[in-house]
């Protein structure tokens, strides 16, 4: 079985979106994976088909409800369904390259898309929906979200990258930022690349590489750099190599 | 003069994407801000119009030519143009609302997309790129981490939002993760929505609510949490009033 997606918006039109293009949208039309585009509007209430309601409260915006939501995640996934729920807002988890992994791995996602001021808590509650986050700032809603999260996901499976797959190098597989890339020319308007890299010595390039590697990610990312810090201690701690 | 937005990319065809819907679509039909995707094979090089080569001091994957870049970019913004230029990369900035607020007020962004394994490192010096990314995953590209910091930038722009305009109370712009919303019906599956909000205590609410975003933002992301504090510590040692 290929990795299925479900995503639950009131904007289906928006989806596939730029995943209808190139590797992805290749994938996509040979079967890799598959996308299914759910209008929650279809689980709406009344003649006008309403979806959402003022915030008890007080306070600007709707909120979605959490029966038309209950019925929308359980059309798209009905019991047994063994796929992780997610749903795209600022209030989650931010996403890592170790989450997309985990999700590549697995059968498929569900994905819900707000919109509005929010989400009824207790619909996430009910579905034990995992809260996904995909950087601080405010979206118009969750669907720019969901198709960056399913471009990570998806470059991830069987067959999707071919001859384009780069391996483990790039930033986050090693806990570090990538060290910066030089082609041809070699020389442009006046500016070399750095001699190392033509030397032909693989030793003294990877050293190099490991040196701007180590440099970006302390200098732009602390954050990153700290726990990249935190685990080689670990690593010393039970007498591992360090490398 | 409305925002104007330049794309350059591999795949122009996958602009708008999704920004051609909903209240994005709408307002770029509306000429509230303009979208050119332009294409980077444009200036490649030669009878197959090569943009990428071989990384210098080996390695998998291509890198993308700064001559190439360099053209394409001096097509997209030539001397002259004001606008802030991007590059969507794993190593950037990570973004934040700040930014995408102080982008909104300008008068529109040129945006890099990278594909294959990176760009030459000339190119992102010779014009000033600003690096910026959208969490810590690997893509198949820059583009849907553009589309995504477009996203965010549009629902700002004067006459985009309208009537769902929500103001100031949603995540990040108080630097706390917001509170959870609850909606219709009041009791929904044997679960009543929290006594205080219907209590009509607007005092009490407003606690309520500010207790909920703390506690939600110190549980799930201490990095927004510390940031907070200082801030707070900060106001105390300038002798304002906290809130």
């Amino acid at each position: 079985m290929s990795f299925r997606a479900s995503v639950l918006s009131l904007y289906p039109e928006m989806f596939p979106g730029h995943l209808g293009h190139s590797l992805a949208g290749d994938a996509l039309r040979k079967g890799l994976w598959s996308l299914e585009a759910r209008n929650i509007r279809d689980h709406g209430i009344g003649k006008h088909r309403a979806v959402d309601d003022t915030p008890f409260g007080g306070g600007p915006g709707m909120v979605l409800r959490p029966d038309v939501l209950s019925a929308a995640l359980q059309g798209a996934a009905p019991t047994g369904d063994l796929r992780p729920k997610l749903v795209m807002t600022p209030r989650g988890r931010p996403i890592s390259q170790a989450l997309v992994r985990r999700w590549a791995a697995g059968p498929g996602l569900v994905i819900l898309c707000g919109r509005f001021e929010g989400i009824d808590e207790r619909a996430v509650e009910a579905h034990a929906l995992e809260e996904v986050s995909v950087g601080d700032v405010v979206l118009a809603g969750g669907e720019a979200a969901a198709l960056l999260l399913l471009d990570a996901v998806v470059r991830l499976l069987p067959g999707v990258m071919g001859t384009e797959a780069s391996g483990e190098d790039e930033s986050f597989e090693s806990g570090l930022l990538e060290h910066p890339q030089y082609t041809r020319p070699a020389d442009w308007e006046g500016i070399s690349v750095p001699a190392v890299l033509t030397s032909g010595d693989h030793k003294a390039i990877f050293r190099w590489r490991q040196l701007m590697a180590r440099a970006a990610t302390r200098i732009r990312r602390p954050d990153l750099w700290a726990k990249y810090v935190a685990e080689a201690m670990g690593a010393i701690d039970k007498g591992d190599k360090i490398t």
